[in-house]
């Protein structure tokens, strides 16, 4: 069977598999040229108020409610499936439906909750939706390619047994870029996932299905991942919150990855919400769950309280060297900045002493195998390199001892960027997520502001600044500027501050590697300042 | 100048470094012939009882002598210096002496707790000693290669800096085989290290330079790296204590390797001492420095406090299913499970499974520069490669593809290992460091039994287990037995229970990664065990 073939088929299949009364009926489909569809759900009326009360409600009222069986787990997962069923419809968001073995699921916790008087675990009855490289059971993992299609696992991820016996309800898989390895959500079998907010604009990758899925409501915590950028980014062009945690705290092992065996630079996975609050959620609870019994690369260190400081000493990266924020973000960046300062907090200037070189290693660890892996993946059905991977269709393969002295490298660049933050005594920089707000599908051509972060595996918060994208106001931050690079001078000709007019910004706030809990404090003192000035 | 010259010009640089007064008289000189020169502190009259009691002092008493001005800095780094000295004359132990700048640091350290009334820090004034690899501005590492000679350091590996900050006095590095991959201290710049218990054997490799000087007792505690067996075999070979730590506990960065950059298995550094409190003393006391704010590989992990169980549940491995231990290491073996199950622990057999394979990919992964790392660091000299070294000269790189499915496959295997140990209900592994107690000089011939540990990142314990080699006691093990290897039938060929008549022999304890505390408390509860029976 060619590609195509085969990924017509699975598009059919994913379509099939959404049942008759959660098909949006013709006369209430959105036009093709609505932007934003995330109106949908309140105003359409396909929803009852109760559906809506569920999806709008947080992660750990639902946890207590079903809990208290005020709302059965049933009940609950049949709202978020709807949610997804329709936000596929919308977003192109999925890859694979769950919805009848979620809905079994959800029925064996009610009967557990009935029959022992107690919950199976901290997520009963949650629904968590979860990004397509993660392996289920009897579920594919294609992460794009039609080779892997009609490939079922075998097994679970550790991370999926993990949730399951934590009594998560899991309805869904969430469409990714092939390999996972393009910034935008597009590949040769599923297509493309577009913002729920403005669908003329991409929802980001490559943890974009997931990031859609949540902005449009149809999920309150998804599972994304990230080895570039790939959690932070989605985040950022749909304004929801997420953390790349350092490697090792959540479990990440028996995943599908577009680049298996590659590990200069890990990929590590962490929630994505529409509130830090249930990002926090997420993390602490599958840290109680020890998962370093069951997966040998986590780290046994418990999920750790913090008390946050009055006073915090903030570097801001204003600019990369390489790329220049566009206005909305450097806008929001600057804004942000001066509420910090109102809220008493120190805001020095951090330079991007090491992040050029930090970011060559990072390409050529990416290409290291010389795109053979790729390539083993396409081969089988013919199917060819998407334009976005070109890099990974010439590369070369320079052999194991090159690829040590890139790994001396960068170790030398980890050691210089630490030494450089204990000189500054900083706590935490405050930088872009992305260039961008977000941006037209297929314009997305930088993710030099996360990667970095990658291989110093320092955790990394992506949250919505509360500034949005204005025309009129973006209109000052503008100006003429000398490129500092290629790319440079390509982002800011496709710049159009009519396209993401309305946009939220997200930023960026990194701490030092494993202190995630610190990070997220940071984060949310941070909140609080925008929120009171 | 050719390799010969430099190693020449050398090894006279360091025999001249010793001052002529701790130059061994002529007439007290042991004879070529001499076995065992642990015997000479003590018999010679070349030390006064001082000395003698300053380094028969376990560290901890050390400290607190120092720290109460019982003695001073100065006469106990005196001691060390000389014992060291005489070390080297006898058992030809150290690479670099460091004597003047030791009294010079150790006289600062007196004048500082004079002038403040306190400690520099939890070491202050005591000496350690350190393996060749570790940075120290100024000095030369050159593991073993004559194209490292006389390119002294220009910074401190974190460890050094750690430690200065911390108060330790550094007087001497000590031997390593060349690249630190040969599992006996020998290379063609310093020659051969030998084992002071029985000149005519090994004292193991490649940290049996910190060996040879410890259980001479020219040191009390002294720092190995091990990426195979490094510290555990040359602990075993000599009879003292070390840990094998997981990675991450103690800082490593910055240090010389023979395989710069290789990162697929990971070295890591660890005490060696004759008591189990000294290894503890120093673990828990590098620990509490808060190294991960300086490394940026160390895990912000505290050392954590462990309550020994009353009752353990020990896996034994008997065998690995490639190399049979040799008489005295089946015997010491047997006897320790026997005192262990009466103390009342349980005792399981434990299966080699996964070990033939973790052995495969960890040769794959030393040699996976086809050599070029040694051979760049052979060329400038014209050194050839040692004859050990061989696996290292005619392998080829077969490129980063293949060494990322090397990756899976362990990937795979520690996942594997992992589920087994919990399935198992284990708390610890226990079996034999090498197949040896020691051996004659030039047949160290398999590092199997260690080696799987590094892949696997478990923390091991190699602590002697009272039992002694001995040629009539051992003979009841000594039945035929089908090879299970080439190399199996080789060290049984070369077996000679004369030769390691006496030897200690060690075991190994290993652990769940990072729980290195565990495993210490858990030796210490065999140690009781044993002690008891």
């Amino acid at each position: 069977m060619s590609w195509e073939t085969i990924a017509e088929k699975k598009r059919q299949a994913l379509k099939d598999s959404i049942p008759s009364q959660w098909i949006i009926p013709s006369d209430s489909f959105p036009a093709e040229d609505q932007a934003d569809v995330t109106t949908f759900p309140r105003e359409s009326g396909f929803f009852t108020e109760h559906e809506l009360e569920i999806t709008l409600t947080n992660a750990a009222d639902i946890l207590k409610k079903v809990a208290s069986k005020e709302w059965t787990a049933v009940e609950v997962a049949e709202a978020f499936c709807k949610t997804a069923a329709v936000a596929q419809q919308l977003t192109n968001c999925l890859s694979e439906t769950l919805f009848t073995r979620a809905l079994d699921q959800a029925r064996d916790l009610d009967t557990y909750l009935a029959t022992h008087g107690k919950t199976r675990g901290p997520f009963h009855g949650l629904p968590i939706s979860i990004k397509d490289n993660f392996n289920i059971i009897g579920v594919d993992s294609t992460v794009g390619f039609a080779s892997l299609v009609n490939d079922p696992a075998t097994y679970n991820s550790t991370l999926i047994d993990l949730l399951l016996n934590a009594g998560a309800v899991l309805y869904c898989k969430t469409n990714v870029p092939t390999a996972m390895m393009i910034a935008e959500s597009v590949n040769n079998v599923f297509g493309r996932t577009v913002n729920p907010r403005n669908r003329n604009l991409t929802s980001g990758g490559s943890s974009g299905g997931e990031s859609a899925l949540i902005a449009f409501g149809g999920s309150r915590i998804g599972v994304g991942t990230d080895i570039g950028g790939s959690l932070r980014i989605p985040a950022a062009c749909t304004g929801i919150f997420t953390i790349r945690p350092s490697f090792g705290r959540f479990p990440n092992s028996m995943t599908r990855s577009g680049l298996a065996g590659q590990e200069a630079v890990l990929s590590v996975n962490g929630p994505m919400a529409t509130t830090l609050d249930e990002v926090i959620l997420w993390a602490s609870t599958v840290v109680s769950q020890e998962p370093w019994l069951t997966d040998p690369k986590c780290l046994p260190i418990p999920w750790r309280t913090v008390t946050p400081k009055s006073k915090y000493r903030f570097g801001v990266l204003y600019n990369d060297g390489f790329v220049t924020p566009t206005p909305p973000v450097l806008r929001a960046l600057n804004e942000t900045v001066n509420k910090l300062k109102n809220a008493g907090h120190e805001v020095v200037t951090w330079a991007p002493t090491e992040h050029k070189e930090l970011l060559q290693t990072l390409s050529r660890m990416f290409i290291a195998d010389g795109g053979k892996s790729v390539r083993k993946l396409l081969e089988p059905t013919g199917e060819p390199f998407r334009p976005e991977m070109s890099m990974y269709e010439t590369a070369e393969d320079k052999g194991v001892y090159e690829m040590w002295q890139v790994q001396l490298k960068r170790n030398e660049l980890c050691k210089a960027y630490l030494d450089r933050w204990n000189a500054a005594g900083i706590d935490a920089i405050l930088c872009p997520v992305t260039p961008y707000s977000t941006v037209e599908h297929g314009k997305f051509a930088y993710v030099g502001y996360t990667g970095v972060f990658n291989v110093l595996d320092y955790p990394a918060v992506s949250f919505p600044c509360g500034v949005a994208a204005d025309k009129e106001r973006d209109g000052a931050y503008s100006v003429e500027h000398t490129p500092l690079s290629d790319t440079d001078a390509q982002i800011r000709g496709d710049y159009s501050a009519e396209s993401v007019h309305g946009m939220p910004v997200n930023l960026q706030l990194v701490g030092r590697r494993l202190e995630d809990e610190n990070v997220l404090a940071m984060t949310d003192v941070i909140l609080k300042a925008i929120a009171s000035s």
